[in-house]
């Protein structure tokens, strides 16, 4: 069995494992709960995210569920209507509804951004999705590098079905992560599910496979693949990635120029081409 | 035979009429010229489009084209020739070229506004095409939210056919509805005809269906089904879908932060909670 | 044979030929080394596209590489490591950290400049891709209009082979060229090779065909189509398509009336529309 | 005394009159109010700018207030309260937080697009402040492309002493409009009153003059004089500094080589190079 | 003398003091070293203004150094040399360019963040510089809302002056700050030293005083009349001035009217209208 | 008297010469003519600050016009009406407005691309005017860093007396460059003559002096202090400035974070806070 990474044994409702060599294993782990998030579980899972993102052990992260189950049900309802600025204690609270504005509006953006730290986590993601994988499944999943599913993901941007636009990241990552704006504002104005084939022909995940062993296998290939090559190279590699997606190509190509004027200076570069010319197999510092 | 929709009968080109509750269908009413557009038929459409953005009788809106034979054959040129600012008549009026400019360009505006209006409309707009689908047929269907078609469409931006760039939409949207660039420089460079096929396999539309009967109640079943959920929820979806696709996500997420601290306080968010729990029909305010 | 065009027969590692009336073929012209990249070639590549782009004999523009077995295998590292200011020679002559970063920032900007001419070349490119197409290749494909290639046609992102981010246009392009970001991750941080049936299903060409003269043929053709079509309205397609990739859709909407209301006071309009009622082929003057 | 312009004779609370050729002179006409505004008032001011917009025989518009007393203070407060979809009557009608934010979102919109056609206008506008000019004066005069105004004027931009931040435009707009930040946060947050001097210095005003009648006599000279300029050139200028102050440099430029790409093939060009030469007042077709 | 404020006392090197209700006083208190930086300085001043952001104790800040020499010499290069990724012992550690280029760029990001914390900060900033205000200070002045310095302060962008360009706000602000380029360039390329005169003429600060004594009194009363004002009105005021800077006009007012939507269902708008007609002093709720 | 510089003797109608180490001086030298431009001449002008942007031996760059009467009094209109795409002759040959818009177009872009090196040179450039200064004059004032001038400088944004809209870069700059829209807008629209009062009034300049000598060497002392600092350091600052100018301050703070993250791994920062410490004149690497 897979051994828990040293420095992320303390969270509660996450298992942290190492997976090979620079792999680290994030698992959401309330699998009784079908891994429905509680408010301590984003904190925590943002947390872990912007420690993995400067971790020199870690290059590569696989996200999955706990169980066979669900990767996630999505926020807790129930729970969150007793946590959140929005439960009946905390209304009679605050009853402006200027004041009330406020809270939420602090409240989402705490949110928004433990989630953001799956993207903004300097270090590839590859997220593994399978059974119920609804609500904000979605806002991590989008947030992830790569998607891959097994055969029995069931999808939904189920937010609608609970009065409210989805808030924590959905609607802004979706039109950019598939390329249909009739299939993204289908999904997200039905809560309709949608099943691993539909998110394959739209490009939401790359890769399907027939069991959550299988498709966490082949994340762990593919993270080791990745993790065998320059962290200088991966990591520019995924922010210019992330930058383009935000900006116009002449402003990503100058921002590219300046990024690797100093990258381009690393060892890894000359090591790669000697490698390459040696055909062995190079070996990188850790970043 | 559905009704005509109260406040919607005085339009000469299009027929708005009611289909189940909450749903608006408008159809562009010019058959016997494949629903070809006079410039008092896109002032209209701008007009209806307004009208159903802030109407809280109407919820969903369908989009189709009178008829079997067309959605709409584009701009009727002949016509066009007549009335536009570069009809012999009016070119006398205004010879010189810089005043030509002005005019032109200020001819352009009011046209894309009254396109521009279907995407703006608050409400989701479901478009459905069949048979002759081409020209000024491309700028509306990228204005819709969804689009579907009949197996007999046949799409095409047409508009280099008569020595045009396309202005009233279509070269803006259409890079940012579909994704591949390659497909989208083959068709907007050729004026080829391209079939539901091809549309469906780019994520042009998100449904082909056997005929335009069949595709319309497939339209409309997805109509009824959005116009069930809360509308507050519906409408800020298509809100922020917009907006996030013309903005970067960090924009996007403040924006949608803001948005919510007034949302989440509508009786929606409670009322459709509660539904769940209960296993209840959930019934909201009109918007 | 294909005449070489007049005005382009003096570059060293391009052949550039005539292909019927206003249909110019590009071929990087270095077989033997697979059509790999010596710094000469790209600053030559600029050169070409410069020209072409207001060249008023050429309408269309196609590119492929020279030879059955590749379009291009991408920068001749070899070569590279001895011009580059990175050469173990010119790293003696400035070894300061700071300096250094000023010269491959200049240096990098003057390489992406190169390739950018094609992207910003007024007449449209279409991109025919066949055996070996790696790193460099696939920047350049980036900037192609419509992108079509061989079944035997082999793709990769190779830069984090070499221990680099890539930095001369494909992770500022591809992101907006292709609508599945899972898949451009994947790609691009894996350096794994990819096939036509895949490059299809994401959107990356638009066309596959048996064998790269079959690819050729059928670039040809659609440059000839292109090519019959007023350039007025085939130039300002492609300015605005541009344009609109990097633009939300209002400011889109902005340039195009703008740009418009100078083209539709071009003779072509008139000479399209009365071509279309008289049924006869239009001739459209030079530009 | 001046004579009001034919077109616009319709309008209850302005009064706008033909002063010289060419110039069109707008007054807010509820002096007894202070110039207090009604909803009516800034419909009717959108409506008479989107109006004089496109009036060939206007070529510059001045904007003063009628009467000694103020140039206007602001929103009619006790009106607004009934009008507005705040007014106790409307609460009544809605009382869900989430539509009554949909409402008032509506209404700011309508509001905000009635004040921003001044800015819109094709017409250089110079607006002339005397006395009262505060609150909604704010968000006009940051409208206008120049402001001049009289010794005895008081400036405060109110709208933090009545419990909300501005919503019409000065806090979108007079952050570009002056150039020291620390002066438009002072009188931003604290709603005080600043005067003519202090107006000059940060560059909110250009010209100060001893009393009302000098200020409009100085405004109608300079109004003039612009207006005897071409039309194409002063219309094209005013476009092109507006879009400069919200692009970047290089956007600017592209989009002003497209402007001029039309502009520049208008015979005021011709007219004015001659008119230069020949030392003669050149004469220029109206626009 | 001013009470310590309860929840701030156990920072190192800042007193945190109550200036009458609402009013928070933050003192940089390094005297005895003219208050430079050490690290644990601007990780303590991020941590104080997040803690601010939302304390509904504090309406308005006010920030200045302790003792009347400076309000801060900027950092203490001395022991930053010591600190820093760039001191001789990590230089050690890290050799590589690449990832000693990783290691600055997350250390000067997470130095820009807590500064940034002063800009972010949902309360309006008012800074009172005086004697020695060099390198960090500008950066911090920068973030202020409204800056005031008394007679003898010296100014300088220092940074070029130990071999670096500013990075943590100086150059990205202070061109949105004040509107003269040219002298913005001029003190950044020559790290001269300015006075209050020239510092008030281009609008860096918008009052000076005789003393520092008289500065801080001066800021004071403009903090209490801030602090009177509604907070819903006051912290709207500052966000949307604060997007303002950053955005297009268009934007702007989108934002602002999704702002409003909320905030003007706030009771402070009712209790602030009523309070102007009955001529009392309105109590706002904290916020 | 100063000595040409060497690389830069072959110019026509610009004398560039060394003015103490690393301090380049460019005179524009067509004095009898008022220093009128041909195309001739600012295609030279763009060659030099390309020369000049990256010329190791040059660290500032003063520029100035030849003789005492004239900065330069702008296009040489007479002879523009020979050369330009405009003028009769090849009026004739092109006479489709499409077309002529498409030549005007990529002139007017050239010519910018030439204006716009002075910006793009990434060595400071210190302007100083003197004299007639109108029309070109000013775009070009508009690229420089620092803009001095003598007391009798004549300033006129002076295209619209020529019929047409300023294309060059004068609209798109200014008002970047000062503050006070209200002032860009007068001279802009009006064309007026303004003076060197205020000019330093509204920030256009930053220093007048008696004469055109003292001017220049009023210039020449601020680029010797200039060209003492660190390159890597003033150059940086002049970069990041630029960037500014045109971003969000959240993008400007990551882009200062990449080029920061190069620039101060380079010696010049050891040597810059050595040389402080050792209070020694420092001694810096050419760049």
């Amino acid at each position: 069995m897979a051994q828990q990474l040293a420095g992320y044994t303390t969270f509660k409702y996450f298992l942290v494992t190492s997976v090979g060599p620079a792999v680290a294993h994030v698992e959401i782990n309330r699998p009784a709960k079908l891994n429905a998030f509680l408010e301590a579980m984003w904190l925590e899972l943002g947390q872990i995210f912007r420690q993995l993102s400067t971790d020199p052990e870690v290059r590569v992260v696989v996200l999955s569920g706990a169980g066979n189950r669900a990767f996630t049900a999505g926020l807790d309802v129930q729970a969150a209507s007793q946590d959140s600025p929005l439960a009946p204690g905390r209304q009679d609270a605050v009853s402006d509804v200027g004041r009330k504005a406020t809270l939420l509006r602090r409240h989402i953006q705490e949110f928004q951004d433990c989630i953001t730290a799956v993207e903004k986590c300097e270090k590839p993601v590859i997220c593994v999705a399978n059974g119920i994988s609804i609500g904000l499944a979605i806002d991590i999943l989008c947030c992830a590098d790569i998607r891959v599913c097994s055969r029995d993901t069931k999808f939904s941007v189920k937010e609608v079905d609970i009065g409210m636009a989805a808030d924590i990241g959905t609607l802004s990552r979706l039109p950019k992560v598939v390329g249909s704006s009739s299939w993204v504002k289908d999904v997200c104005l039905s809560a309709r599910y949608f099943g691993p084939a539909e998110a394959l022909a739209v490009g939401f995940v790359s890769q399907v496979h027939d069991s959550k062993a299988a498709a966490l296998d082949a994340a762990f290939k593919l993270a080791e693949l990745i993790s065998s090559k320059s962290p200088i190279a991966v990591q520019g590699t995924k922010e210019l990635l992330n930058h383009a997606q935000d900006h116009p190509v002449d402003e990503s190509l100058r921002y590219t120029g300046v990024w690797n004027s100093a990258a381009l200076q690393s060892a890894d570069f000359q090591v790669a081409l000697l490698s390459g010319i040696q055909k062995k197999k190079p070996v990188f510092e850790k970043l």
